[in-house]
């Protein structure tokens, strides 16, 4: 059940006449980013509660529901204007018996503090409330709504409580002994959620589930819309096996770059097309010879590198990572390399007759490709992905691609290439020794 | 528990003197071979009866104790001239309370047939036997003991029955009563194990365990002895994922190479390494531009290619498969295919100035390497290994390898380079489009 009754009133300015559920935050309007953290948390039926411009955001919603594997339902609550607990009675009768995931349209959840609440077990008459013990780094802590623990459960909650140990994350596992504290704080004329709650909690009926460290966000006013915002360019960055290069300087850029990206239609598969363009454009002027021509065809094919970073990060950031966007990425890339080793190679090889340029461009090409090829087979031999350790990094194209471009501003993109072919092969020969000694044979 | 107390008299003029357990079929004694089979279901742990040149059969089985990850412990039965009943009773005392297996050392049993009777469970009192319905299939029917079955039960058994409906596999999962036949048996001076499983059967307590279609073979005769040597090579071919060439050329020369090499004592990595240095030659020749070098480096890196195929069957054929063999296969192969990309184009360009030939073998190198990884990357992709289908077949080393030698063969090896990297790129291109096809991505 998701509530996206509200005006959003604080977000005014930023939303500029939008419904709240429908702003963008990153290219993915709030609504949607709700919608798709629950996929990911495995919840593909919801029930949405309208009550502000109700028709825009139901079509919001119904344009999702058609994009994302889920179905959505709908419940206009009449009385939302008189606070949020109002607009969650209207769903009262709309539910079925089973437990149900209560959230806003504009929060942010991480996918994993709501698989956290889910193995909670809200007992009949009971509802349960994701609470964050990390009072110092809870956003906007003025506004946040607090709450009083005693053994896992909840003793008083309210957004002016002076002494308080935990935040209330706006995330539910509810069983319908909500909607009876709602009715009772109805009754007394108090129509907010907290209300509601607070007449569970005087009863002992909220339990308190513990889901400090995951990241979530109430975005309701500018500043919540910048962190958000922030929060979700940082984590592309993370949990990433990037080498050398690409941390430091590849993928700041590219993360800039996506912000500005992620804004507009285009999908992160054009993108890999389009870095792979600029690759072999790179690739034809440095086949050229020259120097001027060197210089830019180098820092094209650098460019492309950066830019190979934003199709998984514009995936990342609008939920449309594929398998095929990485089957894609991945073959393109390989082309890529060969490009650039035969058009250097060959530039070199114009002026340098003999076998030898040849020979030595061929041995970096195939170590370019061999690099990828035995981590790769190292995975599949030992059942485990190769770690992001040093051969990895000093292997990986990032780095290679860093190389020849700095050759190339030096007008010395041969030997770069054979330096980066050099490198290559060690890297991969490290790699075979660490693969032979992890696959040691059972029977000898 | 395992019976290897009888003399093997039948036998005699293959095992010249050598115990009957120690007797090397392909490489391996027909003890290890019962021990890895056992291994590969899933059984560790074994009970030896010994009779018959005790002491050189215990040594040996302890030999394959080390060497292998079991455990082995013995028992001499004193009566064993009586028959294999009298043998198997010396084994009363020494086993705990969990049924156990019953086999020979001279049968050789499909690891799947063990794990087939190991799932039926024997009653208190029962004891279960693996019955082949096949009869037609069976291999020396007269030798075989017969069984009549009724609902599920043995009524009668024997090597001369007139009527029966299957043949004993002599694979037993036993419960102690197996011991109490025996005893009733023996005190009848009756001491064959069928004398004991009779007197259970009578009682209706031995349970048949339809084991049809799977593979044994009770190795008592030469032709027997012929016959499981013809059906472990056989097996070689089967279930592999072969090109076309291997299918037809490799595989039948490397399975006759393998039989030889089976019996030395060369590991399979040494082949792997073998073949490699062998394909390696070939590629210096065939960078020699000479036409009768030529033809003799592409014959000798068609050989290596047939070489190539004996590392994987010694393993199989003697148990020894490891991750680590594959790796180093798979890594050097690459190489492999390198150098002789690498030759041919060398000796090409020598008589052909300019950057042509050099473009093109650089393509078509890339191609080969390429070929081994859109199939691995669309493994790690989509989840499940690339099918063996007809352009996987068409960009299998085995079809390059022997296209490059014939092209030597007829003095036109930069020709057939070029055509083995054009099929190599057509085959990639259409296993992309397939990766493409398979890996749609959900959101969109």
């Amino acid at each position: 059940m998701i509530l996206a009754a509200g005006e959003g009133s604080r977000l005014e300015q930023v939303r500029n006449g939008t419904p709240k559920p429908a702003l963008k935050l990153l290219g993915l309007s709030l609504a949607e980013r709700t919608i798709t953290n629950c996929n990911a948390a495995g919840i593909h039926r919801f029930l949405v509660v309208l009550g502000h411009q109700a028709d825009q955001v139901r079509a919001h919603y119904q344009e999702i529901a058609s994009r994302r594997d889920c179905d959505i339902k709908f419940v206009i609550a009449e009385d939302w204007k008189l606070g949020n607990g109002a607009s969650a009675l209207a769903a009262a009768d709309k539910l079925d018996d089973a437990p149900f995931l209560l959230t806003m349209s504009d929060h942010l959840i991480a996918p994993s503090l709501i698989e956290k609440i889910l193995r909670a077990h809200p007992e009949q008459g009971e509802i349960c409330l994701a609470v964050d013990r990390d009072m110092a780094g809870v956003f906007d802590v003025e506004d946040v709504t607090k709450v009083v623990t005693l053994d896992g459960h909840i003793v008083s909650i309210g957004k002016s409580l002076e002494e308080w140990d935990a935040a209330d994350t706006g995330v539910f596992f509810c069983s319908d002994a909500l909607f009876s504290g709602l009715k009772r704080a109805h009754e007394q004329e108090k129509h907010s959620l907290t209300d509601g709650v607070r007449d569970l909690a005087e009863a002992g009926k909220v339990n308190a589930v513990d889901v400090t460290g995951e990241d979530w966000i109430d975005v309701d006013t500018p500043e919540a819309f910048g962190e958000a915002r922030r929060r979700l360019l940082a984590s592309l960055t993370k949990g990433n096996e990037d080498g050398y290069v690409s941390l430091r300087l590849n993928r700041p850029l590219s993360t800039r770059l996506s912000a500005h990206l992620a804004t507009t239609r285009i999908t992160p598969n054009q993108i890999t097309v389009i870095s792979f363009l600029i690759c072999l454009t790179g690739a034809g002027l440095l086949s050229v010879g020259m120097f001027a021509t060197g210089v830019i065809g180098g820092l094209l094919v650098q460019a492309a590198s950066v830019i190979d970073g934003c199709d998984g990060e514009i995936a990342r950031l609008k939920h449309l990572s594929s398998p095929r966007g990485a089957w894609l990425d991945t073959v393109l890339d390989r082309y890529a390399d060969m490009a650039v080793a035969l058009a250097i190679t060959l530039a070199f090889a114009a002026v340098h007759p003999g076998p030898l340029p040849w020979i030595i461009g061929f041995l970096a090409a195939f170590g370019f490709i061999l690099a990828s090829y035995v981590t790769k087979e190292f995975g599949i031999r030992t059942g485990k992905p190769y770690p992001n350790d040093v051969l990895n990094r000093l292997k990986r194209r990032d780095l290679r691609i860093f190389i020849i471009c700095l050759g190339a501003v030096v007008a010395r993109p041969f030997e770069a290439l054979m330096i980066a072919g050099a490198l290559t092969h060690i890297c991969v020969i490290g790699i075979f020794i660490k693969g032979w000694k992890r696959s040691a044979s059972p029977g000898r």
